[in-house]
Parts: structure tokens; sequence; C-alpha cells
């Protein structure tokens, strides 16, 4: 029998590009040491730089250890513990004092999952979401595929060097209202990915006002906000009070950038909405996380002397170095990079490399660097950019291989 | 701002009873050291039996490593190696010899989210699954809350020994499809939850008959299929072919109850069906597990002897022994309890206790239960049955336990 309606065109129909191209770079992935003419994959966004530290760390004694409590069910939405101690982390790290509660904190299974979950808690289905392009694609997936909601985007142009402008959300909420759509939310990234840009506090004021003004949420997903490696000056919405939010913000993050341990399938939201807060738990069963691997995140957070001293220093000064060999390594070529203050990427433009100025050679380039360069990049196209030309490049992968893929892609376009 | 309309319903209108329920016990719980007043749930499934066994095994050096490649996006679905060991733990266990084939296997963040995907995979909003009743309340919840299938209830009897007939379900089927509603599946809960029955081979090949005749799938939760604890016979649907299932037969197990582990949150789904597979495998992201703890959970299942010698022959054990407890304690009270063959649980009718016969009075007797003996065991009615008196009590607490929850609910009873 057939599967549902659903299901079939969601997921039967085509794969969504991003785990497709993964796939299939994890079917032949390049080893400097038995196979040089593999997969480079500098299109998924993991964080290699600094398994060194990590290594060490998690296979200290004591670092995962059985107790009878954590065999059952105990801290679905987050243990009691664990919360206290991302409470804490957070406050110290990210709001800059303003005292963060563990009670307004939930651990979920990833970030995906906190973006499925909110699109159901804040959208009916076809209900939308305002998101900036271009846009990390999976956005419009994890709020889309399960949870119906309808992301609709708002351009950011090369012109204004991608600059955020909320007076255009404004606009286009309004349009969509005229035509009896409901605008339900804005996310905002920050820092951003694709480009790698912090948003200001101006700015980020400017999207929380927007939002209370027309009673709306913002879903901030600061999933980058400990991989800021400028001097950049970035307002985490942490900073927010409760009476401030009016409840309307709610705040994500997790595991899998800024420590880079994707495998830990490891998400955490926080917000001051009571009744987002009593949804979440209902749901909370759907979007659990291990209490052990609970329990590992809590002694890495504890650990204030190793992130101080050794974890984060390492990996931002690593970060800012990929950076730079991407500029060393492309910087002869006629190209655009923006230039990024955080996250694992960069983007740029290889317009001036294209055949014609369109999407089609954005994707034949693309095509040439998977198919005869052996490298993945996400082309622009993919995350809502209609610029033609503009692809992100992963820097964030152990430097050999940063060396290898962005060699392999300057012969590709200079071929 | 409010939330959207089905998640308002869903999650802040009511709280789902169970889920309540061990809420409450979790903020006053028994301790026989320094809480004997507290509340001893006998209600949540959880196996606290063979805690000191899996203590001891899980704190072993090296159960927990870290590695690299654990680090980042790998095994959403399963770890190539946990997913191999699975199918030989099944092929030994469950299958006898029918080659189980580790690529049809997929792993999940517990049996609630495989019950939620397949919901939606199966079903488009508001199609239909049968289930038998009395049943475990969050078959329900699990599948309807943001999946939006429907369960219909086939009421099985104390006459006929709660056993489970076939033509009943294709009875309501049709009758179903008179009305116009789409019925695309049937739910199998197999040993059962909660009479603690195990459906012979007869029963269940009856069961693939009638849903290879209407071609809708078979939903068959196996989850207690490794705590049955006398002679029954048992059959997996995991001895069919696929052939045989015409990809219409999804298997679901899990660490939860079989090894009482619902703190890992790891549940497994076995499908013949390449395009079950495949839609998984799309929503594999929002149902993930640590590669870590699938690690873990790895080198328990390849410990053949530990399993053989250790774990499981006293797990069995000493369940039979608390279930022989409940029948030693209770035995001389003119109540009726069904003869359990396997799980965690047993099912009883304390009808000749009530009130009067009606579900108002067991709500009554359960409250009394619930705050004045300090002892939370489910009321049938949260199950589906019709017949008042019926309860589910969880046997897998430990002796002590037990043995106090057992004279609490004695005291109340003939109070």
């Amino acid at each position: 029998m057939s599967l549902s309606e659903r299901a079939s065109t969601t997921y039967l129909k085509n794969q969504e590009f991003l785990m497709k191209c993964f796939a299939l770079c994890l079917k032949n992935p390049y080893c400097k040491k038995i196979n040089k003419d593999g997969m480079i994959n500098m299109g998924t966004a993991v964080n290699q730089l600094s398994e060194d530290i990590l290594q060490e760390k998690l296979n200290q004694p004591g670092m995962f250890e059985h107790k009878p409590d954590l065999q059952h069910y105990c801290g679905l939405n987050g243990t009691l513990e664990f919360t206290k101690t991302l409470a804490n982390f957070f406050t110290s790290r990210l709001s800059h004092g303003v005292e963060i509660h563990p009670e307004k904190i939930r651990v979920v299974n990833g970030v995906s999952s906190a973006l499925e979950a909110l699109a159901f808690c804040i959208c009916d289905p076809g209900d939308i979401i305002l998101i900036a392009l271009p846009t990390y694609a999976r956005f419009i997936a994890d709020m889309g595929e399960r949870s119906n909601a309808k992301l609709v985007g708002i351009e950011l142009t090369a012109e204004d060097n991608f600059d955020l402008k909320p007076e255009r959300f404004e606009k286009e909420l309004l349009k969509l209202q005229e035509q009896g759509e409901k605008v339900r939310g804005i996310i905002l990234c920050n820092p951003s990915n694709p480009i790698g840009k912090v948003y200001n506090k101006e700015t980020v004021d400017d999207f929380l006002d927007l939002c209370i003004k027309y009673n709306i949420h913002l879903i901030a997903d600061e999933i980058y906000a400990l991989s800021i490696y400028d001097n950049s000056k970035f307002l985490s919405v942490l900073n927010y009070t409760e009476n401030q939010t009016k409840g309307l913000v709610h705040f994500l993050w997790g595991f899998s950038k800024d420590f880079g341990i994707a495998g830990f399938r490891v998400g955490v939201i926080h917000t001051h909405s009571k009744d987002m807060l009593q949804a979440l738990d209902g749901l909370g069963i759907y979007v659990s996380v291990s209490t052990h691997i609970q329990q590992v995140c809590n002694k890495m957070l504890l650990d204030t002397d190793w992130l101080d001293k050794v974890y984060f220093p390492n990996n931002i000064k690593r970060l800012r170095n990929s950076f730079e060999i991407v500029k060393e390594v492309l910087g002869d070529l006629d190209i655009r990079i923006v230039k990024a203050s955080a996250g694992l990427f960069c983007w740029l433009d290889f317009s001036k490399y294209l055949e014609k100025e369109d999407t089609e050679s954005e994707i034949k380039l693309f095509k040439r660097l998977f198919d005869e360069g052996k490298v993945y990049i996400v082309p622009g196209s993919e995350f809502g950019c209609t610029t033609p030309g503009w692809f992100r490049i992963i820097i964030s992968v152990s430097e050999d291989i940063l060396r290898v893929g962005l060699t392999r892609i300057k012969q590709i376009l200079t071929a």
C-alpha cells in the first residue's frame, strides 16, 4: 500500500538538497591516506577544527556515568541539573548578567527538532513565517515538512551588503496580510547562516519592536552565537527580560555548531512564554534526548576553566585562521568574499566564472565542482539567493582538507 | 500572542493523563528512608528490577567512548555498526533464524517518536488506525497529537478473556468504510499492554491476512517481546519475509521496557517497505538519537554472554517473581487478576470494590488510591476499557516498593 499523501509528497518525490548531497559525500569520502580522489564535503556545516580538544575532554574518566535515576523517564525536556547549568552558561556568556532561569529552558534532540516543534506551536497549517534570504535551507524543511508552516523569504542584496532591513519585513507582512495570509512570526538567524554576519543591537531591537507591534513571534536562531571570531558586537535575545519580550521571543541554540558535536543531538530552547513552555512539555517525549548525554553535556559546561582557557580560545582562533586561508587561497581570483564575522562558513560570489548570469549556470558550476572537482559546496540558489553565482563554503573542516578543497574549487573556476 | 490553534487544543487545554500523573508522582516520590509518605508510582511503565545488573554493566570501562567520527552528523537514522548489531540481535532472539537485514532498520529517539513518524507516513490527517481496547493510552496521543491520525478502538471483553478477534476488526473496518472513513492500518501490541497477554501465531497470522486483504498497514508494537516470563509461544512479525508482508508490516521495539532504560531514548523500526524506509530517512533528523548512545547500546547487545547468562535470565526471573507477589499480597481480595505472561504490568478487576458499577466510581477509587493511598495505578477507563473497575498495576518496581504499594492498595480497597 502507498504511504500517506503528505509523506509521499514530502519524502518520496524528491530528497531535500542538503541531505542528498551529504549522503552522496558519505559514500565516497576524501581521505588523504586512502582515498585522495574522494569527495570533499564543504557543504555540510560541521566543525572539525577542535576534534583533538574534544576527544581529549570527552574521553576523560567520569564523563559518562550511569546511575539508576538516569535509567528511567526523567528530564524528557531537560534534566534539572542540565537546565541549571545551561542557565548559568547562558547568563555568563550570552545575556551578560541578565539572569537566565532553568525553568524557561527545554532540551530537545537538535535544533531541527526545535524548529519543527516551534512551527507546530506557532503556526496552523499554511500559516507564514518570514525569513531573510539567502537562508540556511533547512529552516524551510524543518518548519514545513511535518509541521506545515510556510516560509516566505525577504531577499537581502549584495548591494546592501546583505544587511537586514526590518522595514522590508514590515512591508512584506502588510502585503501578505492584505492578501488574507496569516503571518505568525519572523526567524532571525544571528549570527547569520549562510552570510556569516553578526547583526547589531539596533537591528535586533528593531526586529523585537516589529514583532511586538504586530503581535507575532520572533524565533531567534543563535546556534552560532559562540563562534564569533572578530570584534563584532552581538546581542543575544536572551538579553531581553520577560517583560520586554511579551512571550513572543524564542531562543534556539545547540551543541552542533559552537561545539561541533552534532552527534550528540542536543538542542536548546529558551522562552519566557508560559504557554510555549507548556506546549513543549506536552510534546517533549517526541523530541527527547538521552539523559546520559545530557549528563555528558552538563559536565562539559561545568568545566568553565576548560571552556575559557582551552576550548573557546582555540576554536575561535582556528575559525579565524580558516577564514584567512580562504582569502589566501582564493584571494587572487575575480571573486567577492563577504567578510565573515562568525560561523563555520563564508559566502562568496563566483558570478564572474559563470557561463551566463543565470541560475542554470550556477547549478552547472555546482555540478562541475561536485562531479569533476569532487568538492561539495552549496550554491546560493539552494538558499533562496536569486542573484546567480553565490556559494557557501564551510571553512571549519580540518586545515589540510580545507586547502585541498579550496584548490579544487580554484582549479575548476580557472579551468 | 497566542499559540497556534492546534497547539492550544492539544497541549494547553488539558494535560495527557499518564504524563500528568507521572509529573505529580515526581514531585513527592516515596523513599523508604526519607519520604515514607511519598507517592508510589505503579502507573508509569518503568522497569526497576534490573537496575543493579545494568549499573554494573554500563559503568564498565569503555562502554562510552568518544571518537571524532561520532562527533559529526552520522547515523542520524542509526549507525551502520548499531543497525548491524540490532539485525543480529533480532535474528537470534525474535525471528528465529529468518535473517534480519540492517538496511531495513531505523533507529529513533523512542517508540513514541516512532509511532508519531509512522502515523505521519501512513495517515493523512483524520485517517483511521484501528486498535484493541483496552490499550496503552499513549498510542492515541503519539499518533494523534501532532500527526493527526485518529485511533478507533475495538473493545476486548473480560468474558472473552481479552482475546483478540480479527473478525471484529474486519467488521469495524467495513462499517467505517461504509461511513466514508479511510482506515489505513491496525496496531497490534504484542505482548499486549495493558493486559500482559501474548497473542499466538494463529492470531498474528490472522492480522497479517486481514491487513493484506484490505491493503492496510500492520503496526506491530513488540516493545515487550523480550519480557515474556511464562511458556507462552510468541510470534514476532519479524518472522515474516519481505514477500509475505507486501511492505505493509512495520515492527517497533526499544530499550525502554525489555532493558528498562527509557533514559536512553532509543527506539527501533524495522520494515520491508522501501517507501517507508525512504520516508523515515527523510524525517530522520527529527527523530535522531545521539551516536554515542547508539554506541553504548551497541556494546550492550554485542555482549551476548552477558545477555544470555546475566541480564535476560535475571530480568525474566524477577518479573515472574513480581507477578507472584501481586497474587500473594492481593490474592485474598475479591478481585480478578488476569494471568499475565509478559510485560511490566498486570491487569486487575476491582469492580467489587466500586461504590457503583460505573466509570465515575472507578475514577473515585482511582482518586482515593492516589490522594489517600498515595499510590498511582492507572484506571481502565484511561485505556479505553468501558467495563468499570479494571486497573493496570506496574509490577516491575523494586520489591520493597511493590510490597508497600500493594499493601496501600489493599488498605484502600478494604477500608
